[in-house]
């Protein structure tokens, strides 16, 4: 890349973007303000590096920096080198990164006000914006003492939280009857010993934990509570809580603590999805969803669907996904407990629901059997697991109830899904379908439960699209095309600037394509390479969705005709599905009272256009009811209530697993509904026929 | 000292106590064969250091220096500066050292061929042994690459773990009729999973267990066993053994392993002793003691008694002196194992037997309140506790079950002793003397027991008695008196040179002091000092047991009149608690139709003896019975079964406590006792009246 701007001599290493004047090592060496300060102490300065920056092994030369950030006046210091992202974590500032940093969510934005880092290119940031002195934190390395300000858009984003645990707490509202936690706490005044009344603090403490309604004769007492319990009654004069894990068919004094200490008890709900992952907060005393946080599964960096994490564990060993997904929720759950100022050691409950390899994976245990004949799970049912065995951030003592999962590839997210659904308690035929990255099918009712899981991959939660992403701020949520010229008028979530395409949005695309003459049935587009709104891409004929300048985005916004191809292939298995299920018992849709979809497909799912384009069957439209996360919702009521939780090991163990892997029925169907809507065309009468 | 014999112009730092020549460190250093290695390679020099030999923190210069042990030509590599007897450890040979490297048990003699140590000054050692070219491992700091002999009868000692098993065996034979370990071990031939039945792993062993008369309803799992178990089913092509854990109300599989693993389940039997601690290795098949091991409790380091421990651990932090009570433990065990060849991980059963505060301390529960009024223990009765959460070497998931103890001053090795001695069937009222450092009294039978404990204080077991010691190799332990010379008779334990004296031993001798006219009733001298057998010690008189050049060491062993004071007290205290404890429900010593003694006097503690002195009431001879260590003997038994468990717990419920501490009958009684045999001479009609 040449010489340096300053010493001419030296071969450069870095570029200021904002400046247009190359650096070199000496540069940064350099304290005289006329050569190198003079941009560090005005700008933000925004290198890219030229060259590799590593050390060598075992000569760390890392200095001590100071990072402030505005507002808040927060200090913390970093070793040089480390990014921003991990800087603002170690300043306990739990900035939203869904994607765990690598740059594609932009969500990190923050301002450098003073000294300097060395950034990657990323296209996340407007060129407005790098002028401004906007970093996405989790590129940019810290190379000086730093002065940042956490800009309006992302403290809000830290407020959202708290908006999303109310908007959760009132679409939960009156699913719970009585809460009833794992741990219970009892508000205890013992008596304080004499001469004669002479016996052990513990058997002080569950003397009146029995007169308290406690059964005591199940009840152990675990090491640490031991070894604390003198000093935790006599501190408190003999008014305690006494926290009481109840497990199976035991029950264990937890905790010891004062019992004026007004500490909320607080309950963490995981979804722990493939692609992403969501926790809720919930106040345990009122059931409020006190705040959520969700982001991308980080074991995304070792494949996009379940058997590419078991195939990454069997290779890389399990700890590593262990640690990833762990690492995941921990800081979800930070980034969800930071805007209500409450410690993770306030969470004594925690529901995880999660299909049965995120399950196994999280918990550190074998997967590899899943994806070999016969697919055998490790462990369906859990028993009641602690927190710090684990590693989750939480009290140590907490409580883990796992949602049980009957199968291999229908998990503890399903049971979620059909508790919180609740058709398995009504006589009316169900069909229920959660699209997430596998596409797992429920058939059944009071009487009988049937499942299957039909491989429908993460096309809806925009994996393996161009630019599709989860229906999160920016993602292109709904659409329609001007008949005309086919510009799109669309809707974004959060009505934010676009950033790509989620699941409901490629579904009215997808049909609105097809309606406008755009794409043939076969998933060919029909107008011309020519056409403004088409462009090519790597040998490839796309679609614009919009134009880079118009967003001030340094690419177009499009979809491409392989992204048209994932996407009816994801489509096709999900009819499969339903279809082969239905034949399994000698049923058809006409005998289904209501067909129940939960996914991760944004609030503006358009059924009458997922039916266009074949993902649903063509059945009276008022059968159709989409319920958003069941998993998360599942989670919430089984964290709150025993009944529930023994209600989903019910479930659990109704359902009947039918395997489509080796299913040739299941083959032809797949093969058959690759056309938009479908082969066979009288399977969807009310659907206009286009060629 | 003067200057270095080599380098005359440096000062000397080191002594060669063979050659007596003076080295420096410049010899240390050197290689020059005229001046350093001369000596180094064909004597194992006895350094004693003449200066403090530390150096500057963060200056580490230690050499690694490689020992090699024969026979067995076992090599080690150590730090320079270690001492020999962590270099035998790090070689695994464990060789005894009960006084716990204070070089006080003369135990862990080896002998260096070649190589040069620096050895503490240190009187355990004869002048022909120093010759030879023995040490103490524990006293002997490695300077250089070492080659080391362990003697004929340091492998004696180990032979001996397996003697002292048989001897156990035997004694304990037919007190448990059916063994009942707490992890039982299931041999299942599971199915394998095929598409029709794919039920989990776990759920595939327990149905198997369920079908092989388990109860699975309460059984649940750790993680650990969940995270290997896809594995162990698969590696051992589904023919396991599950080893599942009982605990109060439930239960645990703990292991799944390979059936056709031919290993032994092993037990160990623990009686923590304030002084001493005693391992036995049990096999869980036969119920045989396969090896047993003893030593002192390296928490003495912090003193004597229970009241000097706790104190100890309000000062330095209960963790401290739960690592010397863990690491004594571990070192026995390991001690017992080696003789057998056998891994600590084959331990899956442990009971744990000893006095409220040492299990405390122990489990590292805060012991603080048990020496404070009204003297509350933490815990009385506890869960069982794995052996992993605590650090005791075993298989981690080994059950421990803890005796129980139903007061602050009477524990579970009380209650070891009522279950051995077992007369808490019987109709007959028994009194129960345990003399350790504590003296705990129970009276009673199938109806009630009463128990106290009276601050006897560790005399009989040789604390604070200038040679006293227990009663293993060399103590003194029978001993009678020329009626002329005042020359004593002596036995001491196997027969090797006298090393001190235990309670049996001492019990004798004030005895026969009192009888032969050496001692009056009030514990004085009645002899000249001018008398051969006599001597003045820190101005004290003092009578001669052995001298010095008799046995070649260094120092007359002898008896001062403060032992003696030491002794009436100690048996003072026994006396006022049995009568008080009579008293206290309207009885007397004729009521009595057994007393029952335990505790580490010796095998020849002589009845007649003991009545003398007035330690023992002056009835009928034929009801005393000595059990020997019944702490240990009770462990054994709960170790076995799981009815003695329940009897245990039952007995520790049963029991009711009288605090002798605030007392003023025991008081009176004790003052009234300070005198021999008692200052009632009417209570000891049998005994000759001296004055």
């Amino acid at each position: 890349m040449g010489k340096c701007t300053n010493h001419s001599d030296i071969e450069t290493s870095y570029l200021c973007m904002k400046h247009n004047i190359y650096l070199c090592d000496e540069c940064l060496e350099c304290r005289d303000p006329d050569i190198y300060c003079k941009f560090r102490s005005s700008c933000p300065i925004h290198f890219i590096s030229t060259k590799d920056f590593e050390s060598e092994p075992g000569k760390s030369t890392a200095k001590e920096l100071s990072i402030v950030f505005q507002p808040g006046d927060i200090k913390v210091t970093v070793q040089e080198g480390d990014n921003l992202l991990e800087a603002s974590q170690k300043a306990n500032l739990y900035i939203n990164a869904s994607c765990n940093g690598k740059g594609s969510c932009g969500k990190c934005k923050l301002i450098v006000e003073s000294g300097a880092v060395e950034h990657k290119k990323n296209a996340m940031l407007t060129r407005k914006e790098i002028e401004k002195g906007y970093v996405l934190a989790c590129q940019a390395k810290i190379l000086d003492n730093l002065s940042v300000i956490i800009p309006e858009e992302t403290l809000e984003k830290k407020l959202k939280t708290i908006g999303m645990g109310k908007e959760a707490t009132k679409k939960l509202e009156g699913l719970v009857s009585q809460i009833d936690p794992m741990v219970k706490k009892y508000t205890l005044q013992l008596e304080p010993p004499t001469l004669e009344d002479t016996v052990s603090d513990l058997d002080r403490l569950k003397r009146q934990l029995n007169q308290n309604g406690c059964d005591i004769h199940i009840m152990s007492t675990g090491i640490r509570v031991m070894r604390q319990l003198s000093e935790s009654v006599r501190e408190n004069d003999w008014n305690v809580t006494a926290s009481v894990l109840q497990k199976k068919c035991s029950s264990e004094i937890v905790a010891v603590t004062s019992a004026d200490q007004e500490k909320r008890s607080l309950g963490m709900a995981v979804d722990l999805g493939t692609t992403s992952i969501v926790v809720y907060i919930v106040d345990m005393l009122t059931g409020d969803v006190l705040s959520a946080a969700s982001g991308h599964n980080s074991q995304a960096a070792c494949g996009d669907d379940v058997i590419n994490r078991i195939v990454c564990s069997e290779k890389d060993g399990v700890k590593k996904l262990k640690k990833m997904a762990l690492s995941t929720i921990n800081n979800l759950c930070l980034r969800a407990l930071e805007s209500l100022s409450e410690s993770h050691k306030n969470i004594e409950n925690i529901v995880i629901s999660g299909n049965t390899t995120m399950i196994h994976l999280l918990l550190g245990i074998q997967a590899k059997y899943i994806r070999r004949e016969p697919y055998i799970p490790t462990i369906s049912e859990f028993p009641i697991i602690k927190a710090g065995h684990i590693g989750l951030k939480a009290a140590h003592y907490a409580g883990i109830f796992v949602m049980p999962g009957p199968a291999s590839y229908v998990g503890g997210d399903i049971v979620s899904g059909v508790l919180y659904t609740g058709f398995c308690k009504e006589s009316d035929l169900t069909l229920f379908i959660d699209v997430g990255t596998n596409g797992e099918i429920v058939l059944g009712n009071n009487e009988f439960l049937m499942t299957a899981a039909c491989s429908a991959g993460p096309a809806f939660e925009g994996g393996g699209i161009r630019w599709g992403m989860r229906a999160e701020s920016g993602a292109i949520e709904k659409i329609t095309l001007d008949p005309e010229t086919f510009k799109p008028e669309y809707n974004t979530v959060d009505n934010k600037a676009a950033r790509g395409i989620c699941g409901s949005g490629m579904i009215d695309l997808l049909s609105e394509m097809l309606f406008k003459g755009v794409l043939g049935q076969d998933g060919r587009f029909r107008i011309d390479e020519e056409h403004p709104r088409m462009t090519v891409i790597n040998e490839e004929p796309a679609f614009i969705l919009e134009f880079a300048d118009a967003i001030d985005i340094e690419e177009d916004i499009i979809f491409t005709e392989s992204d048209i191809k994932s996407l009816i292939l994801s489509k096709a298995a999900v009819y499969a599905g339903f279809s082969v299920l239905l034949e399994e018992i000698g049923m058809d849709f006409s005998m289904v009272s209501q067909m129940i979809i939960t996914g991760g497909f944004g609030q503006y799912l358009d059924i009458e256009k997922a039916v266009t384009i074949g993902l649903l069957p063509d059945m009276e439209r008022e059968k159709f009811k989409y319920m958003g996360n069941s998993s998360i919702a599942g989670a919430y009521m089984a964290l709150l209530s025993n009944d529930h939780r023994q209600q989903a090991i019910e479930i659990s163990n109704t359902m009947t697993y039918i395997d489509f892997s080796s299913n040739t029925k299941f083959m032809d169907e797949f093969t058959r509904a690759q056309f938009l809507p479908h082969t066979e065309s009288k399977l969807f009468p009310s659907v206009t026929q286009f060629n």
